[in-house]
């Protein structure tokens, strides 16, 4: 075998056998296959495609080159979820314990913010002393206790995908549907497990744009996840507003809690419910949805999944105290309150400046190296939909860098004021094969 | 300017400026942009393809890259011609005396052979002493006395090319019409001129497969010509089938010769009269092809165009009296003649194979550090159409090297005997401005 051949099959479009994704991707890791030949044939494969079962192949080999997780000492049925990254997205903090509270484990692996996208990590981290950086062993040994645990994505994992990535990032090679789909389920498949629920934002805040795209790339994981024995399904989400009232850190995991207790808002309330549900009947624990969605709301109207989070920060070295005293915990220098000029419905227009708008007050990071402030963040006063009336405050900053006429600007840029009322539903789309009705 | 937005819309099949294609070379050269950028937007060209606009750019931006010959010291029209590579192709030694005879000058620059195909540096140094590496100002010099002149062609000229060529032959990217014509071309327009004649070789023993392929390639090449200011026409032949009856080095020269004085098989003189007769419209010579191509008949009727071979090899030190005393001077140890199994009419139908043959008995070299043996060569008794009888030699091989029973079964390969007799012209398409009726 030889990349000559491989390249001249994918430009013609066929497709390339399990041997011959074996040979790229060992060959890529050791050096034999160079940079500027991968890069080649990702640029081949962004106009030619790849079917299922290359792109599940892709995403094997891509497994093999790291660390994986067996969860061998985890027992009972374990699930995932995965967002391909929204701005104020903090759900998984609410699945996990609402999972967890029906007996189901979920062992999660996840990462850090960089740009408009916050991480998992880094709001955990809001809690002193909570740490993602756990031995394997006491990682299982939470999830089994507790029901849940998070931790940091290892640097072993995957790396060919690091380097694919690093490569794709400057050749024009990002926007491959059949790479997206493999690069992330390779890191989510690269930890045992039996349920996945994928959440595919789509609109302004997102990578994918358009329903069309949207869905190609949620059928595309879903299909290397069946290929790779797990019960998936995927849910196509609307990332054109913002998830929730806060974007931030502290102020989202204060947030995930409340919503817990029955307080949350009315988008994180319908997307946990849908999620946390799907787990449920891929787990077999009920047998239609509505049962499974009932079941939910009745743990969140009875707290019961609110103290699995505040046990599971506190197993990993955390003080939950500082969310439940939050005003006290996470004060700030600066308030910038951003006002309706007329009356009418909010519509937020630009999640993406949002999330950077976030990031410039202190609550993310422009480069991996910098820190982060767990007190700065955004709360929406005013959600997507919501009426308001000229001098209502829409949203609210939160900072304890220098007040700058700039932000207010940003801000205002992130929404619009419209006439009419409308509603917009947060779930576009689901793709499963199971029975939804 | 930066290479992600060059990438970004070539990707979407729009055309790139000139200031974008200069900033792509000059970064390529500078290693700003890197190998695996370059071979990604390769890739790119590949499935979108370059207009006309942009391939003109391409080649104008490449030949910046390094030397050029501005032929200052030359004085009339300047004539050239390139071909894509045969096997047997030594028109260009026929073709340049003949247009020298009408006073119109070839300055030339060649390079040497490579596998299956002949190079003409190498045929003309099967006479003693002669040198294609000759200075700039005694090369114009040559030309001004002789009327021609064939130089080898410098190590600087195109270095972009070069490193480009380097990239997509790892990386799959050979086979993009924009980027071999804007290749060709590049060498070609790096030697100032007035008129350009094209043979685009066709069939089993050239690049190009097909009529519409070749086609393509042909019009790319004109289209760059044209932008560069060159009266340029191109021909497609066929190479389904070697060219003349002689493939070797010294031969393929005598062969040249003989044409030149009337002794030369049909399909040489068909192409170099079509060759030779273009140029002399392109310069003005004649109004109509008929009647330069009649001038052409003419001048090797009179044979006046040999004498001027002579005088170009001599004044770059060679000892033509080689070529003129052949059989005393290319003597070989071994001779196999392949005969016919049955009688019928001859069909070459693997020209590359019969080019490999030839590499393979001493003629060409398979590596670039390899020598050649000047004697060794093939001729062919017998051409395609010629009918033969059961027992005929079809094609005798010259050989220095050992006699191996593989060479006659190579041999047997690169032709068929069929029963009906056929007709196949060498000209299939001619593409040009000018009125050729």
């Amino acid at each position: 075998m030889n990349f000559a051949e491989l390249i001249t099959k994918k430009k013609k479009g066929l497709s390339l056998n399990q041997a011959e994704i074996e040979y790229l991707i060992k060959g890529f890791i050791s050096n034999e296959i160079k940079d500027y030949q991968m890069s080649a044939i990702a640029m081949a494969i962004y106009f030619q495609g790849m079917d299922a079962k290359e792109t599940s192949f892709l995403t094997g080999e891509m497994i093999k080159s790291g660390k994986t997780y067996d969860l061998k000492g985890v027992t009972g049925f374990k699930a995932d979820k995965h967002s391909t990254g929204g701005v104020g997205d903090k759900t998984s903090l609410i699945y996990a314990p609402l999972v967890a509270s029906f007996g189901i484990k979920v062992a999660k692996l996840s990462g850090r913010g960089l740009g408009q996208t916050g991480g998992t990590i880094d709001k955990l981290e809001s809690c002193p002393g909570w740490t993602g950086e756990i031995s394997e062993a006491k990682f299982e040994e939470i999830v089994n206790k507790v029901g849940m645990s998070i931790i940091s994505q290892s640097q072993d994992i995957v790396p060919a995908d690091k380097k694919m990535y690093a490569l794709r990032d400057v050749t024009g090679t990002v926007d491959s549907i059949p790479l997206i789909a493999s690069s992330i389920m390779s890191k989510k498949l690269a930890i045992a497990g039996n349920g996945i629920i994928l959440d595919v934002k789509m609109g302004s805040g997102a990578f994918m744009n358009t329903v069309d795209e949207a869905t190609k790339l949620a059928q595309a994981m879903v299909e290397i996840g069946k290929n790779h024995h797990r019960n998936i399904a995927a849910m196509i989400t609307d990332m054109d507003k913002p998830l929730g009232r806060e974007i931030g850190n502290a102020n989202e995991v204060r947030e995930a809690y409340e919503t817990l207790q029955g307080n949350g808002p009315a988008d994180l309330n319908e997307l946990t419910e849908e999620a946390v549900g799907i787990t449920l009947l891929q787990a077999g624990i009920f047998k239609t949805l509505a049962e499974a969605k009932e079941a939910v709301r009745e743990k969140i109207k009875n707290k019961v999944a609110a103290p699995i989070l505040k046990q599971f920060v506190e197993a990993q070295g955390g003080d939950f105290s500082v969310i439940e005293n939050f005003e006290k915990s996470f004060k700030v220098k600066n308030t910038i309150e951003i006002k309706a000029d007329k009356s009418g419905y909010i519509r937020y227009i630009d999640t993406n400046k949002l999330g950077y708008l976030a990031m410039q007050i202190g609550a993310g990071r422009a480069t991996k190296e910098e820190s982060i402030d767990f007190a700065a963040g955004i709360t929406l006063n005013k959600v997507s939909g919501e009426k308001v009336l000229a001098g209502d405050v829409v949203m609210t900053l939160k900072t304890n860098k220098a007040v700058s006429g700039e932000f207010t600007n940003q801000g205002k840029l992130t929404f619009e004021i419209v006439d009419k009322a409308f509603v917009e539903p947060v779930i576009i789309k689901v793709i499963s094969d199971l029975d939804l009705k």
